[in-house]
């Protein structure tokens, strides 16, 4: 398989994590989103939408939005499973996923940021307000959700990770990113810890990536 | 069940059209938006994300986030599938729901307009641009992914409905709304009209449903 991916996309993140959950052997393939590379036409041939991911499987076949090729990964893939096994604990998990990557993540993305800029006229300083509210109520909303519900565990469904980890991984990051302090979310900041401590979570950190600037560049750590 | 639903949430649409499609009796109950019963205390307390729809399962398990709740239902109860039967398939199908109810719709909601027009201060007419922004840019993603390519049928995929044409009735409809022509898109035209030939969409409709204010409410119609 090859992943079309950037170091800093949250969903090329997600998609690394669920890859090497699966034990899934990839080739990656950067797509600098800072050079804009996403908007030339080598890109666009391959997604359309020119958004990343892109997960491209062997026989050719193009799957793109990061909960669609999750979930094609669990289903198409040994290795541990990505949902629980019952209906009403893979509708939790996948309310969780959806929380953050239908009405958070959106919100922030290069594209969205570009339309803030370039005809709303936001200075850096109304951006990056932006960005920290979306930031910021997700990570309470879903702090709601997790704290005190007996289906949290010491992931955000139980004792194994989910797509549901996968995603807050990434929140989290932007989140802290934005300049927030998780502490405020302490249910969301302890299960983001265990996950982070697994080496898949660790090995496809934004800041550990082949294409990470070696300026920001470091090993795999588990914070 | 009990559905959490008000007329013109697109959300609340795609989960009546499942429920429908499945043949699921359920109780609606109406949260006005826009008197702003969603941020009540009454429906946050079924809901903490204040936002539409939720789903009461017989046994007071709470769904929420549309996309979670179709894959339940579709996983938890009998009649067609909302999805197809192999991985690449049930994954175009998946990103096809994921352009639209990640990528355009959280960009419309209620909340944004609010932060828009509360904190950026922006007026009817920047504020009607940047919803047309975003709804004509996905309907032309959609229709890129859609035409030409021979996994498209009658519907979005294939000849049956799934849960890419339950999205997209939605977004045709907002679209249309933002005084958009689908003939622009006329992959997604075409599609969206055979979906809202079925009695499952047109029984849903926003314009349909007892909660539709009297002067906009009409019949089940095809349209």
């Amino acid at each position: 398989m090859k992943l079309y991916s950037f170091w800093r996309s949250l969903a090329s993140f997600r998609v690394r994590i669920a890859l090497n959950l699966k034990g899934v052997a990839y080739e990656l393939i950067t797509v600098d989103v800072d050079r804009q590379q996403h908007r030339e036409g080598a890109y666009a041939a391959v997604n359309p939408q020119m958004a990343l991911p892109s997960l491209v499987l062997d026989d050719g076949t193009v799957l793109t939005q990061s909960l669609a090729i999750l979930d094609y990964l669990d289903e198409a893939c040994p290795g541990p499973a990505l949902l629980p096994a019952d209906p009403k604990g893979r509708a939790r998990v996948r309310a969780l996923a959806a929380m953050i990557a239908c009405d958070a993540h959106p919100l922030t993305t290069p594209r969205v940021q570009r339309y803030l800029t370039e005809v709303l006229h936001l200075d850096d300083t109304a951006r990056a307000a932006w960005l920290r509210y979306w930031a910021a109520e997700m990570l309470g909303a879903v702090e709601a959700r997790l704290a005190g519900d007996g289906a949290t565990g010491r992931f955000a469904h139980g004792d194994a990770p989910t797509t549901a980890d996968i995603c807050l991984a990434g929140h989290a990051l932007f989140a802290r990113n934005q300049g927030l302090d998780l502490g405020g979310a302490p249910t969301v900041q302890r299960v983001v810890e265990a996950a982070m401590a697994l080496p898949a979570f660790a090995a496809t950190h934004p800041l550990a990536q082949p294409d990470t600037p070696e300026s920001l560049r470091r090993a795999p750590t588990s914070s």
